[in-house]
């Protein structure tokens, strides 16, 4: 059965996923990248940018995890870039450059339609105007059985966590604060919408929770 | 220089620190038992509950911190007992029988006065209506320079942060989700507030944090 999972997904002591004013300079929001500093190390983050070191300790075990058996992803459109409202041109390709580390069908949500954009590497970006059951939809159809990886960013995850379509979310914890951003937690129940934590493995820097919908 | 501190904090993966109604049944709210199950095991608590057996590892280790140093105590009304409004008898005298855990002045805030409640074993539970400020000054008098310890509960450490009256916080964030509760977190930007992680240890089933003023 192709499942739904979250991957990855750095959070703040406080449960900030992302720091505030994201824009071209702070893809992560100011700040953000702290809740990151566990996975840049690894070599499954090193390999996505083009180098072949990296560590191979319990973080990059996750990371790697985060990987296997993903048939599609779905990102929310700030997740893909800064721009908001409508697409002034076709200019921007996402945040990765002309190879993007999904080889793979990325179902982008977005009130703006766009063409379809083809990348090297086996990406192809689409554009999904009609929602998140839609895009999670068109994602297991791209999928062919395998998983589909929400990619994030918070905004994306609180959306599918609120219907209870996400499986299961893997969430790296920081110790850091970050007093501002977007929060995962706020407003949602977690416990009544069914989910708990099913593993809790502490690795260098960070501490590494399963989240299951039962 | 005597500090302000909280120990022993018990908050859950989405920043909660008691749950929901609180009662004689759930002094920690229902379902707060939770974030607790990393403290009970410790040979710091089994002694506090008169036995002599319990763990001695870094659990243990950070229970036993939360008891050094400490000269009085501050306890929000709620961490006290379960009775709200005024104060119908002196019947109620904590949840913790005639020789409560402190061993020490305990102030405790409240909008209605009572007179101070002498236990056996050195406690004293002293009501201050004059608000936290005040309960922190006098807490500090009667500590003889050592530490005063925030007992908590969510609310109180909440009101202390916002006014950057605590120096040192160690919180001990166990990988259970609550979902609603009273969040330590929410509405609270700890960071422009000052407060940075210093420390981040994982020990049996709890990640331990120390967060410091800076």
């Amino acid at each position: 059965m192709s499942k739904l999972r979250v991957q990855c997904f750095g959070l703040s002591l406080d449960g900030y996923g992302a720091g505030p004013n994201q824009d071209l300079e702070n893809p992560l929001g100011v700040g953000g990248h702290a809740m990151f500093q566990w996975f840049f190390p690894t070599r499954t983050f090193q390999a996505m940018q083009g180098g072949n070191g990296g560590t191979t300790d319990i973080n990059d075990e996750f990371a790697r995890r985060g990987f296997e058996n993903v048939g599609a992803w779905i990102l929310g459109r700030n997740m893909f870039g800064p721009i908001r409202g409508v697409w002034p041109d076709d200019q921007w390709k996402g945040w990765w450059g002309e190879e993007p580390p999904y080889h793979a069908s990325v179902f982008v949500l977005t009130h703006h339609a766009r063409a379809p954009l083809v990348m090297a590497g086996g990406t192809t970006f689409y554009f999904v105007t009609e929602g998140v059951e839609v895009a999670l939809q068109r994602a297991r159809e791209a999928a062919g059985g395998k998983d589909v990886r929400v990619g994030g960013g918070v905004s994306t995850v609180r959306q599918y966590l609120s219907k209870r379509l996400i499986d299961e979310m893997h969430l790296a914890v920081a110790p850091v604060l970050m007093g501002r951003g977007e929060n995962l937690f706020a407003g949602l129940d977690l416990t009544a919408l069914g989910y708990q934590t099913t593993e809790h493995t502490p690795g260098p820097g960070v501490t590494h929770v399963i989240v299951k919908r039962q």
